[in-house]
């Protein structure tokens, strides 16, 4: 199933090298403000033609089809649209037999019979991003209408309503193990050169979020935040707080002691029992390095059954982990969204 | 939200100090064989009464009361009850106030308006993890009757189907930092004995499982298995396969070329764009220390607007990871048997 | 799939002659005020020994084993579970072979694979609407708690908002066509020693309920409530305001003119759009005659191939839709509790 | 929510004189024979030009945006789009303040808090019955590929296999309450002509399904089938086998004696207990009067506070029953795509 969410639902439709791809949101509040310039900062921080990230140009213009009105939602669902170009397909047509080591290609043929389109990876491409990056619009936006709205002339807040500034923000905080940013650029050239790729490490805040988001049970803040986030392709771990240290910490040491205005430390990451305790929510994620590269990779020809040297063509990033924070963003604010 | 699963859906109730907790599954297959005594090996296994674990007794006994037909499932929901005895609430009922460093008090009582059951934590508590086994135990019978089944006299195997032996196990690595097991007990007691408590490392390994289960976007196999993992209190991580060390290499490293009999080593745990890639599926889950400690801690009186010493009674595990590993097995044959 | 509802999710498990069935709720609200006490109005509207009805004698009394404190729901799933007793299978085992005219026996074990219970039809009898009827409790509390809530002293409405009666009730207008309700005494005992059996016509209104309830689409309030009514066993149809009749009308004579306090006539039954429209809703429920007489029957054995009179003992209703008007009050509720 | 179905996932999106509208399926098999060709025939169908429905020339030519290649289902999402064109929506403005007798106008405001796009109702018009028609050539598709299926050379029908042709046939029987149809057009013509409009009766059948389609309890066979006829904008009834009639039977008389080959009679409409009896399922539709005529009525201007006579401009079905039986059949096949 290619859907997430209870009450803002999405499905994410299409394949990199088919016509176009593109999201359908059902359970969009009406009149929230929205037209396609808001979409153009956060789809720019996923984009390519940074160093690191691919050459390949891609239109990236959203289409909203449906769901809004004047410049407000409507109530009904949300589509909108990218169209595909700049297709290169040949690339791609032999992985059917010799899958790349770290890709798809063989649980894709035998879940899907080979059926599943062959170029580009098909629906299993880190293009669909896009499309989730554009719904992280829309959720922000609805976060905002909730958290902070526009009043109307005459209109009141509701009595204990306070106004609240809710900020997602997530950054890359190590790209190969190396978190100073000033050496990045080397790095990324030197392994590019090498033919071979890095992952990241990042770090996502929530700030401003009252307590009482998620559920105690199945559906804990931490459950639905890692659901969505293990969505994105190549991510290999997640923690939250004190994360893995935990383990090695004592009860004594881990635990939040309640102060005044919150938690005074973080070492659940803003959550107690599934639930937002008010501090801000913060987790870390493991990205993988791009599984692409240029450098050649003993593999298995399945249709000779022989072992093969494989040397994969094509624009890759060097280091994916790059474009990776606005999607953990879009994806923090979808489950949230879904929360309100 | 107290329900999970699509196909094979569970909904957990009751409160720890309540008539009862138990499990209502609904979308259990026909004719897989369950009576009472198949839960006891993995109650055990969760059960008190080990160093480190609390003394309290409990009433873990399953009771089935529907759903079942002369030692079969019928198809119809499956409803399985635990009488709660053995309570003592007095302990519990000034958390309302002063809430308890690194427990859900605090959230609970704002979440649910101070309604939720104050004795014991109320649907908050680890007891609940009990109906989780033994629903756990139901999913574990279905992979067995689906992978492995029993044939009737003149029944045939389908053609193609090749029988597989698909094992789930969960397994404590470390406690508070300490891989050798031989040092367990000495540290356990040492810890008790200073009011203090122990978090641990687990790893889970299914082995068997074919090629195909997951789902390329939203419902990846890891998406799957952390929303589940993440539903049992204490978690404050999950990793697959290389997990955050990932982060550190390069895709040369990292990457699973791929072998005649599937990929060659397991960086991505078993799990290729979402969809098991026929390797064993392997995570790693971090378990805070036991949050209840007998030493005394500074937290705040919201009744009284002060600081105050917190200090904890009644029976607490020194080190509850010790009963996670089954949990752990029955979240991930619960996510399996939603699958297939 | 044996669950309903988005929001507020029900799980009716149990089989008619296994050791008991009841209903888990997911979505209760908090602090609703509830007893097992509250139940007894509507579980004796539903209950036998009324002339028409079968002299068996049930253990009707409902026992609450999670989800509430002191009287008060706790936001966390609520379980109502009621013993069986007063068991007599030998009646039914026979229908595995020679399936009973008009009921589920032969759809249900080719389905079922002959798992089922076959004693007293299993999960498929109508004692599992006494669960229903219990939800349906529950479901006008939170109806109740919504439109008319308890005010905590000090504590105000919500500017604009405005008390509502919001009032469910159904009611049989016919018997085996009869209106006439003085004759319907006379009609059950002829037709009772006849060995035959009556259907029913209901009329259920909703009165109270606001502008905006249901969705333009496929969640329209007419698709909600006939999805809930046809959960009913032996239900044949259902229409809305003018319903059947409208096909013969114009639309000069169907349509609703407004009026200033809303709809003047209710051709629509209280729904234009899917969304109910201010007035009262209205709808009709066909209910099919009494399947199980004591008349002789001509059906087939499929043991033996061959055609064969069949004779069903056991006590049986001249006309269970005497006990249906408080079920679909029942299934409204919690359609209307779904939905707020 | 603008979604249907579990497995086989809709969502309709667009307003009919927004950019485009369209639908998005997820849950397609991978490898179904599908391009836009296919959808011609139901369209045609669908569409205006015939007596009796509005002259409006629509761009009703689907464009598939993704989920095939090379003419065969991938398994991922399938966006099916049409572009709207032709559109007038001067004509609509003014409904805002003077709701259409029979039209969502007043509940769509109050909803949507005035926020739905007025031009043309918005995401209530007709229009959207287009993308459902879409939806059920895809759906017809699937059922062909489940019942009858193409086989690629040397592979052969699973054992015990039988191959079905089951056919979705919906038909007017009646408008205006005239089952002659040679009747028809002489009453089209006399009723548009006086501005007015008629209703009409549906009969459904479907041939050749197997037993066992539809749960025993929420997910009844009728359930699901009512649930998608009622999203159906102006239907006011529904009925199964004998329907109605049935309320005024002997049991002895609506009973359903069971014969080698199936059930003998059709009063339960193909349905025992739920769950398809192997006979043909067969359930009837009333159609209300199209709501749109020409004719003055007489309503309420609320923003005058005042009773106004209202006369509708536009192009308008004198009877858009005409249009619905293949709306009827796409929404069955939806249902069963979703349950096999």
């Amino acid at each position: 199933m290619d859907s997430f969410g209870q009450f803002f639902k999405l499905t994410i439709f299409g394949e990199s090298h088919g016509p176009a791809i593109g999201v359908t949101i059902d359970g969009v509040p009406e009149n929230i403000p929205l037209d396609e310039e808001d979409f153009a900062a956060d789809i720019a921080r996923r984009a390519p033609g940074r160093k690191g990230t691919t050459a390949r140009k891609e239109a990236d213009r959203p289409r909203i089809l449906s769901g809004t009105y004047e410049g407000y939602t409507t109530g009904s669902p949300l589509t909108i649209l990218f169209w595909n170009s700049n297709v290169e397909s040949q690339d791609y047509l032999k992985f059917d037999d010799v899958p790349r080591p770290g890709h798809a290609d063989m649980t894709a043929n035998v879940k899907f019979n080979f059926a599943n389109d062959p170029r580009g990876g098909g629906h299993f491409s880190g293009r669909l991003t896009l499309p989730v990056v554009a719904a992280g619009v829309v959720a922000k936006k609805i976060l905002k209408a909730h958290f902070d709205p526009e009043l109307e002339p005459g209109q009141e807040l509701p009595p204990g309503f306070e106004r609240r500034d809710v900020r997602i923000h997530a950054e890359l905080l190590e790209i190969g193990g190396e978190a100073d940013k000033s050496k990045w650029d080397e790095l990324l050239d030197k392994t590019g050169k090498a033919g071979d790729s890095l992952g990241g490490l990042i770090e996502c805040r929530v700030e401003g979020l009252p307590i009482g988001y998620g559920e105690p049970f199945w559906d804990s803040l931490e459950s639905l935040l890692s659901h969505a986030v293990f969505s994105i392709p190549g991510i290999r771990g997640i923690e939250f707080g004190d994360g893995f240290a935990a383990t090695r910490m004592r009860g004594s040491e881990h635990n939040d002691p309640w102060g005044p205005d919150g938690p005074r430390k973080n070492g659940a990451g803003g959550i107690n029992g599934g639930i937002s305790n008010g501090g801000p929510v913060i987790f870390r994620v493991a990205v993988k390095p791009t599984s692409s590269i240029a450098a050649p990779q003993t593999t298995w020809n399945f249709a000779t059954g022989r072992e093969e040297i494989l040397q994969i063509k094509g624009r890759h990033d060097v280091c994916f982990a790059l474009r990776v924070p606005v999607i953990v963003e879009a994806m923090t604010a979808i489950v949230l969204a879904d929360l309100i």
